[in-house]
């Protein structure tokens, strides 16, 4: 049987990025010989303008090329002023145009999100899933990674090593891999 | 009296953008001598990394200084896939950085919405009134500015006419102007 | 093949609920054979209290076991103050407890919402989008089926006639219909 | 100068409710001669039906005399399945109506939530801040108090005891307070 394959990417761009731990955590995580994850930096995505949709910059001609490659998206993002990540969105933005060429079109998806503070995230999560909801995409819906206050669960290199929520990202991985199987 | 500063700014980069004909609406419909609408293109400020945020790009430092000089702030913006579009969220999430330097912080703001089809972008309004939680901002709750099938509301130059819908705006304007005498 | 058992109710428990014409439209719309409809009221559904979970009324406990038995949900709803009805909350409310009796656990889930006004209910069906994700539902994304300006679409006996809003109501049960039988 | 009057009810009806107990701490915390708060008990309101407006039941009628005569309002509530609890939604619903008679109108509003998980009851509090907007209700941004795993707040008689919550609440009191100063 064929291997799944999950694109993944972050929704925040600085280096020392919580979110970006959690995604080297599914790196780890991910079921050896079932799945493989590549995980798609957004840096170098331009803010997004309709007016070049039908003459799109190279990056996201190579992002919009590798989520129809794929068979399942993970995306993990903080919240930014109680909402997605402008740097998130814009990337779906452009991912999800021309209208008649969504590149998500029903993809199953995972979300995780992590955060220094009490709230973990969650906020970025609901108002994804509504996004979702235009994209025809099948958005797990257990278990709900969240991570509040993450530098607790990191080590002094800053490795997500926390049982418990690497767990959580091993669960998360394997409902996404059973959607994508059924949906393959 | 001193005249009520106005920032507009609009959520779509594109040319033809519905949203910046609301914008040019409100421009002919702000009260003179009351106060002033400034507009300011979102054009050029790049995607944020939180990374760069001691060494802002000089156009994001003068978008928080235009929001800082404003008593109250009015926004155009279509919705992108049931949410705001990424280019607007972006740039409220460089002009709320860095934490301890929030340039919306306590402003009466107003947002205005059209599209083309049903529901009129109102989607995207219901998020941002979310984030205007975080940014610890005041929004008018009426009239609500959504204005679904914009096409049949311009003339053939494109410019909207339609007569209820410049009343709406005005109505706004004037609710905008109220709060943010308030605020002063 | 057995037909899939499709349990429907409505948000409101006005007798001439423009919903619960929705819903009779889709009780003659369901493909025969194929599936069945049944309508539950929700009327006598009395405020939920946990301290009577586990003593719960027998009209709840009916509910319950409707919805169990039921391969998938139909829920026609208006929105109430920009949300999901109170009405229609709390009869959810009731069925998803005690939390390890959640009787919407796994079900396929489809909405229909219609308004006089505007947007058409299409702010409760959000809200309601985030309340299956702790229920653990399967809300189908399209078409989404949101009526405004209702009363144009209805004879003058009050029955939903409008070819193109009973198109959009037959394409969302065979979507939900598709759903449950993968799901089954 | 006159007392300002706040009028508090709570989203749960269950005898050991978390939330009322975070009303029985604002009762303690509000500031005497400055302000009044009275507790309005939700038990008893049926649930909504349009039909019955013209006949509301005494209970509504009592429970939309008391929100009148308040300056302001103060909602403690727990999240039903990741939104508002129907009880209080139900509520909220026979108090908007009929919609020329919006007991709310123009009301300033605070939110708290108690959960025993981690996000504290906080996605009711964002679906409430949009049924706000329909309602013109002027929502407090600042302090948010969501508090997570109330149960060890709480002493051993069940009351709040936690010194920083209690603060929270305090704050909350005054910024209400100050709004309903400046609306009076």
């Amino acid at each position: 049987m064929e291997k799944i394959k999950i694109l993944g990417f972050v929704g925040s761009l600085r280096k020392g990025s919580f979110n970006k731990e959690l995604m080297n955590a599914a790196l780890e995580l991910v079921p050896e010989g079932v799945a493989e994850l590549e995980v798609f930096d957004l840096e170098g995505i331009p803010p997004f303008n309709q007016d070049f949709e039908s003459s799109m910059p190279q990056r996201v001609m190579l992002f919009k090329k590798k989520i129809k490659e794929a068979d399942a998206i993970l995306i993990a993002t903080p919240e930014y002023n109680y909402s997605i990540p402008g740097v998130l969105k814009n990337a779906i933005d452009w991912a999800s145009r021309p209208y008649s060429d969504n590149s998500f079109e029903g993809k199953p998806v995972a979300i995780m999100s992590a955060a220094g503070g009490l709230l973990g995230g969650s906020r970025a999560q609901y108002h994804l899933r509504q996004v979702f909801v235009f994209l025809n995409m099948h958005a797990i819906n257990r278990p709900e990674v969240i991570v509040p206050f993450v530098t607790e669960k990191l080590d002094s290199s800053g490795k997500l090593t926390d049982h418990h929520t690497r767990e959580k990202i091993r669960e998360l991985l394997e409902a996404l891999i059973k959607l994508a199987k059924e949906k393959k």
